[in-house]
């Protein structure tokens, strides 16, 4: 079970519970589009209806104070909470760790991104990024499927961390790409919501991911 | 008129237009926490009471396709809207541009932050982020009142953009201490919003803006 399925429009009631239970689903990932439309409540009824792994993405890059009251009202609903690793320790994600530690709530780390501009600034600064992310010491890391030579850096890097990727799909990465380079879970969203039948899309997704993993020799998938 | 009043925490009715209407404030700056407990109907509510500058700060930092979709809903409603310059060019800061130019809105970048963990990572990498500011051609950019020597440094690299500076109040730096180093701008959200009488308290800051202005030998404020 390694793809998590991203909702960036709100979904009906009953679609996100029907996707969680499709088989190699994990879990779902709100963004932050859908929570702004549909609002806390239409969130919380997502998270109360899947039983997987419930993450909040929205790629949180503030001061502490900022950040821990944007987290706050999902707190309790979701297990994890994405932020840019790019905004540093001291005033910004210590605060956020200690929040979702004594919530009980995990934190992710973007470590670097799936499109082209990524190579502007974020690359070049990956050094130091890294040292942020051993500083923080969260629960998992985002590196981006679109280039797998940078997931599989950071799981040389971070064998301990559960590695998340985006940009299978829509964004040109294959399914199974960055499980093969060392991610734990793929993130799909336009592949598979953009369709008629999401669940359908999501079950061959899943599929996809299956056989790219028996190709590659990748064993258990779904960390954490 | 250069004191942006930030709103974290949803207001009443009223007391938007109230704020907006003190001298020497030029408008508000609805954030994330805000936004999202309030909803975008709240969010269209404060842009119809202010007649100023009025900004949305999300500090967006993902690919083009989830800013924009983040961003839609207040188009129309707000004037400018912030996103950080560390995500880069082609695939996210490009297709925002494009988007906030056709629809007649403002681009706002960060080229540092505030906080002492901006050191980490984002100052190391301020000739990258330069770079990209340069490029992308925003109107404004967002540089940290708390460290009023980068202030200067991208007043004097970036002559024509308005600049924007949190920082004042809470986390330390006094009023007037951005616009005498060269910002247009200074934000002030929690020394005004969690007093009893945040009417009271914005004439408080925008007088001693005034009062640093006249000893710093600063002239006509309030840019773009």
């Amino acid at each position: 079970v390694a793809l998590l399925v991203a909702l960036d429009k709100p979904v009906e009631p009953g679609l996100a519970g029907l996707l969680c239970r499709v088989p190699g689903v994990a879990g779902v990932k709100v963004g932050l589009p859908a929570a702004l439309r549909g609002g806390i409540g239409w969130a919380r009824s997502v998270a109360r209806e899947c039983d997987g792994l419930r993450v909040v993405d929205f790629k949180l890059a503030d001061i502490s104070s900022v950040m821990a009251s944007t987290v706050e009202p999902f707190l309790g609903h979701y297990d994890a909470f994405i932020a840019h690793s790019f905004v540093g320790v001291e005033g910004a994600l210590d605060g956020l760790k200690s929040l979702l530690d004594s919530a009980g709530a995990k934190l992710v780390l973007v470590a670097t991104m799936s499109h082209e501009g990524a190579r502007d600034v974020y690359d070049p600064s990956l050094p130091l990024v890294e040292r942020v992310v051993e500083r923080v010491d969260p629960w998992g890391i985002v590196a981006p499927a679109t280039r797998p030579g940078l997931v599989s850096r950071l799981r040389g890097r971070f064998p301990g961390k559960v590695i998340l990727s985006p940009g299978v799909g829509a964004q040109g990465a294959r399914p199974g790409a960055a499980l093969c380079a060392g991610a734990d879970y793929e993130i799909v969203g336009r592949s598979i919501m953009d369709t008629g039948d999401p669940v359908e899309a999501a079950r061959l997704v899943a599929a996809a991911q299956e056989r790219a993993l028996a190709s590659c020799g990748g064993g258990a998938v779904g960390g954490g």
